[in-house]
């Protein structure tokens, strides 16, 4: 059935459009009678309001935007989730946009947000992203912005993370503790905050420890696209040089370390320990069981999602001030025992 | 900084706000030079068109809506890279809806989509939709819609399949070559196509082999949210009564599964085989390797952005005639070996 608009509308009820805009939008000014009739009319001629023109009206979209480097990461689909769960209970759509690890994509989808098509954003910035000076403009036009777990050190905005450094830590002491004695740490980028404190943590236990190496020595980078990184990784297990023990610090670098694995007969854990900070459902399950630090993941959406809304309420509670950090859980499975 | 209106910025160049729109849109009644002069006070005054005004003007968002049931699968997570692929290159933004298997949500957001945010859509429909009426109701409208992987059998659209009866056919034709004499399909939805036409292809397989045994005692179906799911098949490997056979109809189900004979000490493949749909990168890492009927998601994601952009352009090349049917490939690994 074909739509109809407002003035089509207008002239059907023989009504002005300014009196059937404002039965639509529940004024005092119309009579409850004239209201029943305009709502009548409209459903039975298929009447649906422009929302490109409703949102100039009353200056809301009631849409909120989350921005994510990439869904195939578990941890990014359990926090959707989260997410969700709140903004459905408001009323709100959520509009996901993948920014697919690239920093221009990320920068042309928030200054697409910066033109009212939204009411709020939620980020988790992607690995190439170095500052945060489009999020700052976003901000500064009265956007409400959170980030989680990926945040711009350099913007003060509420952002819920994870104890990364301590994860970090107490990762490479298990692998210590399991006979290591040559670990190395996989990270993915060189400028987010999570990868580095989760590096820090990692560095300082080695550091704690009476080990003397430098960062070169045990932190490797991978960077690049999927088939880079495959090909980074499966040169690291089959060169290996006596390292016995790796901490991923993505689901996916573990992924690949374990597919490496298979195909060059390296066995996990005697040959090799891992353990991954993964919130994958798989981990029991996988050959051998990984041992994870587990982010709670849907409570990180659900705790961001809630602070959103709290700023479009025009609320702070001071979130700017201080990060909001959840603990994440260390699991131990057969990918690091002795 | 401060954003500036159309307006603010006429009065800044000493220009009326029709000349400012016109330069903007590098109209030909203006000149070089002006259009110079206007760019540069844009950008030094931080104006950002807004995108329902303009979207108004010239009809077009510039957007394409994808609604999924979720992004845990992997399946979908691979579609919205090939989706992405596409529409990076014409320079299109990508809202990603999920509908989180709930045919209200579904309606809610096609019919938000009816109201001239996006240009076209992407659908794959939830397990509990069983018409298409709302999505019919945008295709009158003449907003473009193709249908991937889960489709609706009422609508004439466009759609991306596979060759699920096929596919269904060949996994219980392999259960039963490698010895399998009671075997059972796990689907997870009733109204599907793509879940009834793979269970169809196991039923006839099972059929040809002679065997009479009815629908009921051979399809069982996981309906309910992540934890009903987890209790009916933990439970059906618990109570299985000599069945030494499984074709997961999704991913999901096969990890349950998987879950389920771990903790019960079922072992795979001597107690149990199990053969999924799936795309699932670890696939080859799990306890057992699990053998899978891979779909070519990103192909499929890739062909129906392709598909929508022809119809975008006014074309049809007879699409909606036929559906567009990819075939998928069976990888067998340990999970069904003798």
């Amino acid at each position: 059935m074909r739509k109809t608009n407002i003035r089509e509308l207008a002239k059907i009820l023989n009504l002005s459009v300014a009196s059937v805009s404002k039965a639509l939008r529940d004024s005092h000014e119309i009579s409850e009678q004239t209201k029943k009739k305009v709502l009548e009319a409209a459903k039975n001629f298929n009447y649906t309001p422009n929302p490109y023109a409703s949102s100039l009206r009353r200056k809301s979209s009631k849409t909120i935007a989350v921005i994510l480097p990439e869904v195939a990461d578990n941890f990014f689909s359990l926090a959707i989730n989260g997410i969700q769960s709140i903004a459905e209970a408001k009323g709100y759509h959520v509009l996901i946009y993948l920014s697919h690890e690239n920093f221009e994509i990320e920068k042309t989808v928030v200054e697409d947000c910066r033109s009212g098509r939204i009411d709020g954003l939620l980020i988790s910035i992607t690995s190439e992203t170095k500052t945060g000076a489009h999020i700052q403009k976003l901000i500064d036009d009265k956007i409400p912005v959170v980030f989680f777990d990926r945040e711009s050190e350099d913007i003060v905005a509420p952002k819920v993370l994870t104890n990364d450094f301590d994860c970090g830590y107490q990762s490479a002491k298990l692998l210590m503790e399991r006979g290591c004695q040559n670990i190395r740490f996989l990270s993915f980028s060189s400028s987010l905050a999570i990868c580095n404190k989760r590096a820090q943590g990692f560095l300082t236990a080695i550091s704690d420890a009476g080990i003397t190496k430098s960062e070169e020595e045990l932190v490797f980078y991978c960077t690049g696209n999927h088939a880079e990184t495959q090909a980074q990784i499966r040169n690291l297990v089959m060169n290996r040089n006596g390292m016995d023990g790796i901490v991923a610090s993505v689901e996916r670098l573990a992924i690949q370390v374990y597919l490496s694995c298979h195909e060059l007969g390296v066995k996990i854990p005697q040959d090799l320990k891992v353990i991954a900070f993964s919130t994958v459902e798989t981990a029991p399950i996988l050959n051998p069981s990984l041992s994870t630090i587990t982010q709670p993941a849907f409570d990180m959406g659900k705790n961001a999602a809630d602070i959103l809304f709290t700023l479009m309420d025009g609320k702070d509670y001071g979130y700017s001030k201080k990060p909001l950090t959840l603990n994440s859980e260390l699991i131990e499975r057969d990918s690091t025992k002795k």
